[in-house]
């Protein structure tokens, strides 16, 4: 242990393999193929290498807290006080503390890029729940395959080294949108970004809808940030610029339906009879408002619980899968 | 160093001091008197005694996290999924974000009865922002006594030997009632529990704005837990049980008064019609529902900002006072 030391990047390297990998075959797991295991394992020894370096052994002090990390993309995007992301983030601290675990509220600028580093060798917490793949993963990469363990809020469709948990928004885009044809519009308007992994699920949803619908629709998209903010603009200046020109509203979520209802309102546009309106997430204003709002549920305690367990099950060296949470279509007055 | 280690406790009782009052000589505060301070150091010099226990100097290291300690009663009381209570939350992590830490969201179940030795000793986190001062404080009293640095949202008129950030309450339970009677209510209900130490100022207000009232009214309180759920069916069991006995409602929370603005909509009573209305808090659900929901608006983001303030100024050993924020009585439709 004089020498420099080798690092496991290094060691992975000399192997041939990613840093996940070698790191799995040092420990021994199950998942890696015996003759993986016992190549790395050899070239360990050879050159000195021992995963119970300090650092390693100070990993082993368990600190009890799992980071929650909301991961923003910028300013203009939705923000922690979004009410859904606000739900999320209190199911979870239920489904954590249930477990004897304690959970740091941490998002994407504060951890800044090496989640790795910052949380798991910086010793703030045993693993880490990302909430919200937003519109790249490199980072969520980055820290999985240095072996951080680690659960993703998000579409659980997208191909992933790491596990997601989260809705089948594609189910959910599709049966919104179905429901407003059924209901009689023909001029559809999807209200977000299809850039985001989740949104564009939905996105896929609601076109496959109207292409599967018998009589034929129009459709037009107007990209904008998930805030309730965003989409009251949007909608006036739709409203403003080109009038009436759709009957129909399937929104990427609740916060946004609302931005939209409010918009609506006060160009006395009514909300079912001119426009029908589908969100998306059953946050508790949508039972509230008026009219109260159709929307796609979540299942966010269901969610929350199955983000735990599969972060524990890391914990304890298991490999787990992504999976798919369902979805229902809640018919209120909007629609 | 090699005798029994003289604990900080124990010093300050030979002394004849609180522990704070031992802490706070030692580290030569000047908010001490001169002569306490000497005696609490020659007595310190002559047991041997140094703060630089291995305790105190692994305490020196920071942790950049603050903990925020939701102050929970039972199962029976607003639990961490509140809105309100998630604003809060929110807005203190954005506060402590803005500052360089991180949020480590804790409860009173979690920390147990020795919150000074659960996050400052076991090194969780550099300071505590409790959220609700609950209907006891002896917790809170223990860590602050012990020297932990600490800030409390709660209701800052109750006199505390620790720093409490919070609404005029009692303002706000005067004018929210008093604007009740201007709109020609008489017959007034309160819905909360006033034995809470918040709800108890709201409550004053309430008594006060009936007492100096031109016209005699009348009164009378349902207590209950600050959840819709238990509104609801407090409201539903009166309705039943005495009829419609009030013309007024003022509720200790929106949650509350959203829970009994269901019951009253159920029975086809009419809010403001038959039924005013008004809340407290102004949470984002307050202003979409139908009716919308007077209240009295709490500034939890100024608050947010102060609590943070307030306990990093601690942590730079300056001694804080309490601090009133104020409010603002918001009418809407329900009233």
């Amino acid at each position: 242990m004089e020498q420099k030391k080798l690092k496991l990047v290094d060691l992975a390297k000399l192997a041939g393999v990613s840093t996940s990998t070698a790191s799995r075959a040092l420990n021994n797991n199950p998942v890696i193929k015996q003759a993986t295991r016992d190549h790395v394992q050899q070239l360990a020894k050879q050159h000195n290498f021992t995963l119970n370096t300090a650092a390693s052994r100070l990993r082993l002090q368990k600190t009890k807290v799992i980071a929650v990390v909301i991961n923003l993309e910028a300013n203009t995007e939705q923000s922690i006080d979004d009410p859904f992301l606000l739900k999320v983030v209190s199911d979870i601290n239920q489904a954590v503390n249930r477990q004897g675990y304690e959970l740091l509220l941490s998002n994407s600028y504060m951890a800044g890029d090496d989640w790795y580093g910052y949380f798991i060798d910086g010793r703030r917490a045993d693993g880490l729940i990302v909430v919200g793949q937003g519109k790249q993963q490199n980072r969520i990469e980055q820290a999985a395959n240095l072996g951080a363990p680690l659960v993703v809020w998000g579409d659980p469709k997208t191909p992933s080294n790491y596990p997601i948990v989260g809705s089948d928004n594609y189910l959910g885009g599709l049966q919104a949108t179905a429901h407003l044809i059924a209901r009689g519009a023909s001029k559809l308007l999807f209200l977000g970004d299809p850039g985001h992994a989740e949104i564009g699920e939905r996105y896929r949803g609601f076109k496959a809808a109207i292409d599967g619908a018998s009589e034929a629709c129009q459709q037009q998209t107007v990209k904008i940030d998930i805030t309730s903010q965003a989409a009251y603009e949007a909608i006036n200046q739709l409203l403003r610029s080109e009038g009436l020109t759709f009957d129909g509203i399937f929104a990427c979520s609740d916060m946004v339906a609302l931005g939209a209802l409010k918009a609506l309102k006060e160009r006395y546009v009514s909300v079912p009879n001119d426009v029908r309106l589908v969100g998306f997430d059953d946050i508790g204003m949508a039972d509230v408002s008026h009219p109260s709002l159709s929307t796609v549920r979540q299942n966010t305690q269901l969610a929350a619980k199955m983000l735990v367990t599969k972060l524990l099950a890391q914990l304890n060296n298991e490999v787990v899968d992504s999976q798919e949470i369902d979805i229902e279509l809640l018919c209120r007055q909007s629609s």
